[in-house]
């Protein structure tokens, strides 16, 4: 079992790497782009057999671990083979 | 229009902070967890009418400036309304 889980800067906060982005992309020509913003995501192997078991323990990893609460917010992806 | 675009390290590229959340999770008892790999991924607000248009521009924009051709992969993901 795998889950992919996003770590995204929560809505509000500023977010000077996806603003540097945005300089660099329109200077490298690209006007078209608007609002750029950047996040981490997690590609982790499982072993739990039950998917419930396996959303409840990566919800854990993200309020424990890969996650700040105070300025991120994260979305959880089970994929069950 | 949005683009979603992920960026890997290519297989067989060490991970190291991959393998160092993988040990920071074990150390928390998360016993199952196996292999972790971390990425980056970018959401682009993109003012382009025609989704081919906006592709093609989006693998530029990966090619120059998201990713590292040497040691990382890309994946893009284009959210047409």
């Amino acid at each position: 079992m795998k889950a992919r889980v996003h770590v995204t800067l929560k809505p509000g906060v500023l977010d000077p790497q996806g603003r540097a982005i945005n300089h660099a992309l329109h200077s490298l020509g690209f006007d078209q782009v608007g609002d750029v913003r950047q996040g981490k995501f997690f590609d982790i192997d499982l072993g739990y057999e039950d998917r419930d078991a396996a959303e409840a323990a990566v919800k854990e990893m993200c309020d424990r671990l890969l996650a700040n609460p105070v300025v991120e917010s994260y979305a959880i992806e089970i994929d069950a083979p």
